[in-house]
């Protein structure tokens, strides 16, 4: 079984890739929740949501988060009735966020509600949120503390950023299934996602960290930096509130007690010698994902540092 | 003050009527909500709705419910999910669920949300439920006891009747403005819905049918009712289940407490000089509504019927 930690649209693209190259069965994915929120009353994990539309092959490529073709003539009238209406929702994806929500108000869990929805798709992965009680990721910036969604999709990510809190992170515990995934997974792949926002509630789950330190399998991330910026997004900003270099050293540096292998750029080859050390292997290739070759070439790059054997298994299955 | 008494798509259809014919801030529109239900977790309210999107120039004619030109792509995708999908809830109209749904889970009552939904969409005319507390209207069968929704959309009211209850109808009180406005119109006009499960429950809240029956104004009612059949729907079987004849003189009977003026269609001249008395005054003209001038006639006609000179304050309005 190989596990996947992710967050934010390069997971989701990152997933896209892993799909392509080993059996879904044999994929177990922890997702971030620090960005879920309550919009029009409707519990949206929108980390989640990525992943289950792009295993089931519903992920709009073009946006990057929400369903290929959907339209949005709900969030139009609920504009014309006055509402809110930055996030954007799509009519489709509204289905998802429904019957999600439904269930969570009949008390059920995040990961039963997750696992029901994936399974009416008919996906054969294994998707976990990180945790089953609410941790929330607020950015505390000069205009307020903002949660996520208001720090990005409202407000652009263009304030500056004092300090990122994963409110509730103290009190969480990881999701069932988390925990002895990590410690049993032949792989462990970090995505090329934000460290800071969607790789770091993950981490801020107490006991998920000391799994990833204890696992007897490689642990190997792709970095979503490439010379000092982000490959996209806000990755930039709050790596430097939160201390870490911008670059594949900041990388290295906040998985630092778990990471056995860092994939990173061609262009940063010179970095990734200085980097690389007894603990850490730097490893270097292409990691723009363009298109879907791009995709699957850097899962089976991820894939083939950490456990060669696996690809060989799997070759010609998809 | 002009009061309507109304639920279904009759009863839309001659609030469409009225709104031709006297300036909206006239009007108030004294809803049922009998037909209220849960959906996908959302409270959804179809003769609120309907006299909502009526009134803001929404409502699809064709279909008789819902907005004009609407996508049903959330529900395809509920489908797609493998929820029910029997009840048709279009994407825009989501919004109005969505918003009513938010309001009444942060504590908000019926009245007030149906207010804050019509004055988003400009209307003037004052919208009030029957009751901000939940009276459910029950079909009795062989097949069960079904919610109104179930009986009427899920299963096409093929079901025979044995009774109908409004459950918790006993402990409901008028919502706000309910009991002046009836008490202080100039006249109240009984819409061509369907006596039983539209009229019904309305006149089941306790006070509601006292007050129509000391209201020193008029109280005109249309038929739903032409010869032996209902003009559109079910009322036949349940008026037959609630032990009325079939026809104008059943109409009468379920609101002999207070009814003044019953207009009834042209074809059932021998029967409204049978039913006319001292206490009630049974007009005749053509009661079909096939399209905007219809109905534009029948308000007037029970308009003037109960009140001449209002047609006459208003003439040229609209």
């Amino acid at each position: 079984m190989i596990v996947v930690l992710t967050g934010g649209t390069g997971g989701a693209k990152f997933v896209d890739g892993l799909r392509r190259v080993i059996p879904a069965e044999e994929l177990t994915i922890i997702v971030n929740t620090g960005d879920d929120h309550v919009w029009w009353g409707l519990y949206i994990s929108p980390d989640i949501d990525s992943i289950v539309y792009v295993l089931s092959d519903l992920l709009s490529s073009e946006r990057g988060w929400g369903v290929r073709g959907d339209t949005f003539h709900c969030l139009q009238a609920m504009k014309e009735l006055g509402e809110e209406a930055w996030f954007s929702v799509g009519d489709r994806d509204l289905a998802t966020h429904l019957l999600r929500t439904q269930m969570l108000s009949q008390g059920q869990t995040l990961s039963s509600a997750t696992f029901h929805i994936a399974n009416k798709l008919g996906l054969r992965s294994r998707i976990l949120p990180m945790s089953d009680m609410r941790v929330e990721t607020r950015i505390d910036t000069p205009a307020g503390d903002l949660s996520f969604e208001e720090y990005f999709v409202k407000r652009w990510y263009q304030d500056p950023v004092n300090a990122v809190h994963f409110r509730g992170s103290s009190d969480a515990e990881p999701a069932p299934g988390v925990m002895d995934a990590i410690a049993s997974a032949q792989a462990v792949l970090v995505a090329p996602s934000n460290p800071v926002t969607s790789i770091g509630p993950i981490l801020g789950v107490p006991g998920i960290r000391e799994a990833l330190h204890t696992t007897r399998s490689k642990v190997v991330a792709v970095s979503p930096i490439i010379g000092n910026a982000a490959v996209t997004g806000p990755a930039a900003n709050l790596m430097t509130a939160q201390g870490l270099p911008v670059s594949i050293a900041g990388v290295a540096k906040a998985y630092e007690d778990f990471l056995d292998i860092l994939i990173a750029d061609d262009s940063d080859a010179a970095a990734a010698q200085l980097l690389s050390s007894d603990r850490l292997q730097v490893q270097c290739t292409n990691i723009l994902m363009r298109n879907s070759e791009d995709k699957a070439r850097i899962a089976r790059a991820a894939l083939t540092s950490a456990c060669p054997e696996i690809i060989t298994e799997s070759a010609g299955i998809q």
